[in-house]
């Protein structure tokens, strides 16, 4: 018996969270007895908190306290535009660039046959749901420049033609402040395939 | 806004988690609202069990959901030796090795007058204090071999002689599996100084 029961336990769920090895899990364990006890209380109060508030919005799919979020029900956005993206955090990614100014939609997850994966996994049938709103004009694939990202965007492409809605894929290309010199083949390629007239 | 209000809170309580930085913060709460509601009453209830059942020995001052601890109680380990760390977690440190019978002393940190730590906020009286028990033969300093543990070991050193009782220093030298081309000057020294007879 290396750490008494307490603190083994704390060590265990600490260790089941992502990207946190065996060291760091006893360090947090160790430094959560540290703490003030109000801090503790803070922690794990946060958590539940977090688990308690935060549902999705029925709408787009993005993680929110209110329902729809407030994107979603924003009279400052324009509901014309849907940026389709794979993971809540996508849309904090985009958010932070501050340009974007329509609304969002979240897949949760791209097309992975080999994980199983398929479009019933994803909200794809909720997206078309949407295209009955009048408003949508423009449906924008930022799904990740990966395999399952360019499958997803080019499946979810093909369901939309038929309805005649405009659907567009973000960019792909050298990344800014990046390297020519380090960069991929497959993305200098892509960059010279799309480059544009100045 | 950036992120809705309670996953900002539990983002900044894990961003107060030493070794966790921003991106990881953020990938830990995602991680969170993506678990089982199961899951997360478990975590958060972890913490709140360590934080709550968990004090100190009154003894050896190490970690401990009882009093005195399981070490301190036990008659299999010798109570004639007494190992003074720095940390509790250097106590899990020694008793990985499965080799050392006898029993611990946690000071609480080590002398450090530029960090304003002077021998009153370490349990050093309690160490004193325990050498009443007559069955105390040896007191072996295990505190870091770095200046502030150094200084600390020779501290206590010097108040130990008058009772006359052994103190001894844990062996300073190459660690084992390490490579002597990379290894810096002091150990290097302290390796040949100690060199012993084979």
């Amino acid at each position: 018996m290396q750490y008494i029961a307490p603190l083994a336990e704390l060590i265990e769920h600490f260790r089941a969270l992502p990207g946190i090895g065996n060291k760091t899990a006893v360090r947090l364990a160790y430094h959560v007895l540290d703490m003030d006890m109000e801090k503790a209380r803070g922690l794990a109060g946060a958590i539940m908190r977090a688990k308690e508030k935060i549902g999705y919005c029925k709408v787009c799919f993005n993680l929110s306290d209110e329902d729809p979020c407030h994107i979603c029900k924003s009279e400052a956005r324009d509901h014309s535009v849907i940026c389709v993206v794979e993971q809540p955090q996508d849309v904090a990614a985009m958010e932070r660039m501050r340009d974007f100014k329509g609304v969002y939609h979240v897949l949760h997850g791209a097309l992975s046959p080999l994980e199983g994966v398929g479009p019933e996994n994803l909200k794809i049938k909720e997206l078309l749901n949407r295209l009955h709103d009048d408003r949508v004009k423009e449906i924008i694939m930022a799904t990740n420049p990966n395999v399952e990202g360019e499958a997803t965007a080019m499946y979810i492409a093909k369901l939309l033609k038929p309805i005649g809605v405009k659907v567009t894929r973000i960019a792909h290309g050298l990344p800014v402040g990046g390297d020519l010199e380090y960069a991929d083949e497959v993305t200098l390629s892509r960059a010279m395939e799309n480059r544009i007239e100045l």
